[in-house]
């Protein structure tokens, strides 16, 4: 049972109790998170990111830890998402392994980890917290809040949630709700945790790390993260040479398959297990419309915001397009004025982490259009 | 090690030793096969069905077995495939379980199953051993070849390394060669399989049959042949009742899960493990136009042939549409008079199993403008 903690991480301690949706509530749960440039006198120019499910709370380089972050191209001085304007605070999301509370923190009422005993986590959960984060800050009022992927589930919610919280909202490869698709494909990658004799019911411990599952789990994602179009120009039918095949009778034999061994050995052993299951979960769970009969386009219609954009890719598989563009049909109904922005990134679902040169000037034209309310009050 | 032979099935005797591409032969191996219809005299009225990786030759109800097959809708008197005209022949895949030699056949140098002895295995062979089937058959030239995804694969190779053997060719979401997202399913699908304890490196037998792995392979090969746009419709976000739950901490909850398991406990203990890898893999060594340098397109183009149809599903993520696309295409280059016909259908990779309002008229309409050469002659 491993925390990674990136250097430089921040807390928020939550409210104690911290009441779950679903039940139970957390005792001393905290929330990482780190921030980019300075709050102004009027408190006007923050932006909350909220993240997919794996990543930090660390997008980008700054005092307290100047590795590049996960965003790094979109976020600092002078990028998309301008620093010098901007104070931009992210948060590791309620569940993670990354510095926040979750299934490997310690529980307080028996002094080890919660394991599975942690409170049934919702995507609401995590929006709730980060909404602490943020009227903890001093913030009343978000200029902006950008959520990718599982992100743009969180940021959903906390709009749903905390009316008013913010001005606008980026939505990037998002959903309103998830899909049986979708569902099926993270169904199955916590069945291979499961099935990892390893996983234990959740009791592992770092010598018995359910790696094969963790390792299945993760090639599935990235499987589901790409696109065919985009691996059939990177990859083609490459052979690895003779030296970096395994003995193995169906070892590896092609590129492809290398690099998914190489993400996949990249990141067992850098998430917890029941983590991830919890987390995955809480995206099956997210119904934007549950609480309208399940008409999602009634729960979006509900939400009261000045301005959204909403970005999809048309090669993801996970997210598909027509998901981003509900959110903006949605939030328009509700007399938003929202933006569809469909894009022809061949990298699939991660576009938005590596594909800067589609998704930095969106991202920076809305902002740039943007006035922050307090700007406005003292011009 | 289990083979699983419907009723009904007869037998071809391979020459003996039956080379392989790769290396290695067989020694008294045979083909499983199944026929409708009646052979007339000139022999011309034949059509071939190379099928996909794990149906067996029982495409359709005939007197040696009266249940239905797995393309019953498309096969039979007065269907689109119609035997009161055509004398149709289906072979089960070399490789196979169900019937044909495969890796859990016996193998006569030991008297044991070959499992991973058995030789590799490539999608030529498998024509390879179809041509001799035809030609054993008193069958000089076909009518049409038909081949269904990995079978759309056999029936080019067949085209390739057995010029003549037919006058026509409908290719249904088949692919000229295999391309790295499909790979690295397959890739993912193989190492669910080594993963579990009991695969044994071939060498489980039915108390010890790697449940596990098979079930993980069928399920993420389910959630690939269908797609996101089908099962939308299909189940929402509908959820189980709740005594259609198991008590297991993250367990089935979705009606999407559930029809993933059911598909699974159909299919394990009813498909050979090992036979699986070897199909799998042949999949994936596929490439027409290996003997070109890797272009394809010339691959295609070498095939003389008269007449040809390529059918592809644009919700198809496996196998997809551009790929057929290609195949009418390189076709066409060669000479042949070839079209592609894009579908809409929403069931993937799958739908020609299920949608025969779309298949059944652009396969009978294609069939119904062939004249069998002996016909021609004879009038």
């Amino acid at each position: 049972m491993t925390e990674f903690i990136p250097p430089g991480t921040r807390w928020f301690e939550l409210p104690s109790p911290f009441p779950m949706k679903r039940g139970g509530a957390l005792h001393g749960a905290r929330i990482a998170y780190e921030t980019w440039g300075e709050l102004d006198a009027a408190r006007g120019n923050a932006i909350l990111i909220v993240t997919g499910l794996s990543p930090d709370a660390h997008a980008a380089a700054n005092p307290g830890n100047p590795e590049p972050g996960w965003w790094e191209s979109m976020l600092g001085p002078g990028k998309p998402i301008d620093t010098d304007r901007w104070f931009v605070v992210c948060v590791n999301s309620l569940g993670s392994c990354k510095g926040s509370t979750g299934p490997a923190s310690i529980d307080p009422a028996t002094g080890g980890p919660y394991r599975l005993d942690f409170p049934e986590l919702s995507i609401e959960d995590g929006a709730d917290a980060a909404a602490a984060v943020v009227h903890g800050l001093g913030i009343q009022r978000l200029a902006c809040v950008i959520g990718n992927s599982m992100g743009g589930m969180t940021a959903l919610a906390l709009l749903q949630r905390h009316p008013g919280i913010a001005g606008s909202h980026i939505n990037i490869s998002g959903a309103a709700r998830a899909l049986p698709f979708s569902i099926a494909i993270r169904s199955l990658q916590r069945e291979a945790i499961r099935l990892d004799p390893n996983w234990d019911q959740g009791g592992y411990d770092d010598a018995t790390y359910p790696e094969s599952g963790m390792r299945m789990a993760r090639k599935l994602g990235v499987i589901t993260y790409r696109s065919a179009l985009e691996w059939d120009g990177r990859f083609g039918r490459v052979r690895l040479d003779s030296d970096r095949r395994d003995d193995d009778a169906f070892g590896l034999e092609f590129e492809v398959e290398s690099y998914l061994e190489g993400h996949a050995r990249r990141f067992v052993r850098r998430f917890d297990p029941n983590c991830y299951l919890y987390l995955s979960r809480s995206m099956d769970w997210f119904d934007l419309g549950e609480q309208f009969g399940g008409d999602v386009m009634r729960g979006l219609a509900a939400i009261r915001i000045d301005k959204a954009l909403a970005i999809g890719v048309r090669t993801d598989i996970l997210f598909p397009l027509q998901q981003q563009e509900q959110i903006a049909d949605g939030l328009r109904a509700g007399g938003c004025q929202a933006d569809f922005l469909p894009l022809e990134s061949p990298q699939g679902h991660d576009a938005f982490l590596v594909d800067f040169e589609r998704f930095g000037p969106a991202v920076r034209g809305f902002l740039d259009a943007l006035r922050p309310s307090a700007h406005a009050l003292k011009a």
